[in-house]
């Protein structure tokens, strides 16, 4: 397996990679690798010659008082198990390395963007844009693989694949879970011995809320934010919530009944942590 | 030639002009054609095997109170003229195919985008920069063309491929004038005769204010500033000054000195037309 550092370097490994005619499978990730990553790499290797991972703990899309200080890090195991996966490329580019001084054009996410994760973290999807365009960009990749944890930025990715007209296709993998069903999140570390405890409650919730609806016990699709809203709020003593909505998805926009493509979200703030989650009611289509 | 409307059908062209190894200039333009385009055409096919031309009039490059609606057009004069110079395919979108209701995702420019017309036109460059990105994606041009009386626009474009890391060169091109050093462009056909007969000095103006500067005439760049701005109002008597600017190209900034890459910049209001013309100090690198 190849490290390298270097933007130009990187997209000589690239050139030299379609030259030979090889299709490129991309795995964008901040590091500290879980099962949730290492899927994403396996799906790769299932559809494509060559897998690139990068890692880089993108700053553009943490907020002021957000967690890009205690973002979990662990550079020698996050090599180990790349490498061990199969991983035949791993980038790993400085913040100054893609971000010089002289960047000046940025991405602005204009719809899908104020909503779920969005209103929370304002900035947090321009930021994704920018540095996955500038990703795609180097890597030149023919499928790039996005864990549906986050949901709304496998949308906002999607939309920007269409609206820029690049030639990849985005691939979500369903998301990984823990035995007791929390979602896998590089962020889980940070969670307190008791807050971990807690946490599974989230998707417990969530399962739960999707198995009735799909029973028809929900009426409206407020009925059913309402119910997983209660719910949680019975549950969750260390947890706060932050949302629980319902979308259409990839759409990203209120759903008229609880049927078809439907997504329910949530994130939940814990002291060091916010964790997101969602249940869809069809598989994404991969 | 052919004619193009639909991007799919365009990056099918694209596709296979890639497959048989031909290298693609791009030349995009506004419409309206005149012999500053067709040097554009005439730089590409020194340089590439097939030569692209867009012809989109971008909605989102105009303000509200800007002449979007006046834009001259005459697509039937286009096409012979690119025909005849030998433009190998015209691609010719509608604003609906361009910008379909769900594009929701926009470039913003950061830098260099507040000053020279972008002071004067809010959102003007964010509007360019986008529309360039999208272009640049649908026809993966090995070259790409641009005028250099928009030499703001040349400094953000460049600025773009850098920041995105795109696989391609920006080729500035000379500004080609009229016989009494008027800029070409397509807007000087909504001049007035008055005005058309006035609108010369601007350029002379420019010139010669850049003779003197390389003659030491100056000691400061606001003196040359200062000196233009003199010349401009005492012989301009149905223009109104926008800006006239020295900057530092193609980083616009102050420069400290007049020497170097330094561009003498002004924009001039008429009743329906706003003119931008520019002189250089040293030719810019092609």
């Amino acid at each position: 397996m190849k490290h390298i550092k270097n933007i130009a370097r990187m997209k000589e490994e690239v050139a030299q990679l379609k030259a030979d005619g090889k299709t490129i499978g991309f795995v964008p990730t901040m590091g500290f690798l879980h099962d949730g990553h290492l899927q994403l790499v396996e799906k790769a290797k299932q559809q494509v010659d060559v897998v690139i991972m990068s890692i880089f703990v993108n700053p553009l899309q943490f907020g002021e008082n957000e967690d890009f200080d205690s973002y979990p890090k662990d550079l020698e195991k996050d090599l180990h198990l790349a490498e061990q996966h199969g991983v035949h490329q791993l980038f790993i580019p400085t913040a100054a390395e893609m971000y010089p001084d002289t960047m000046s054009i940025k991405m602005i996410v204009q719809r899908g963007a104020d909503i779920l994760c969005g209103s929370s973290r304002p900035g947090h999807f321009d930021g994704v844009a920018t540095v996955v365009m500038k990703l795609f960009n180097i890597i030149e990749p023919d499928i790039a693989y996005f864990g549906m944890k986050d949901a709304q930025q496998v949308a906002i990715i999607k939309q920007m694949v269409a609206d820029y007209h690049l030639n990849l296709t985005i691939v979500p993998v369903p998301t990984v879970r823990e035995k007791d069903g929390l979602a896998m999140s590089s962020r889980n570390v940070n969670l307190s011995h008791m807050e971990r405890q807690e946490a599974p409650h989230i998707y417990k919730t969530l399962a739960e809320a999707k198995n009735k609806a799909l029973q028809g016990h929900f009426k409206t699709v407020a009925g059913l934010e309402d119910w997983v809203k209660q719910a949680l709020k019975r549950d969750l003593k260390l947890g706060r919530i932050d949302y629980i909505t319902c979308l259409k998805f990839p759409e990203l926009i209120r759903p008229g009944a609880l049927t078809g493509s439907v997504i329910l979200a949530t994130a939940v703030h814990y002291e060091q942590v916010r964790l997101i989650d969602n249940v869809m009611w069809e598989q994404f289509p991969i």
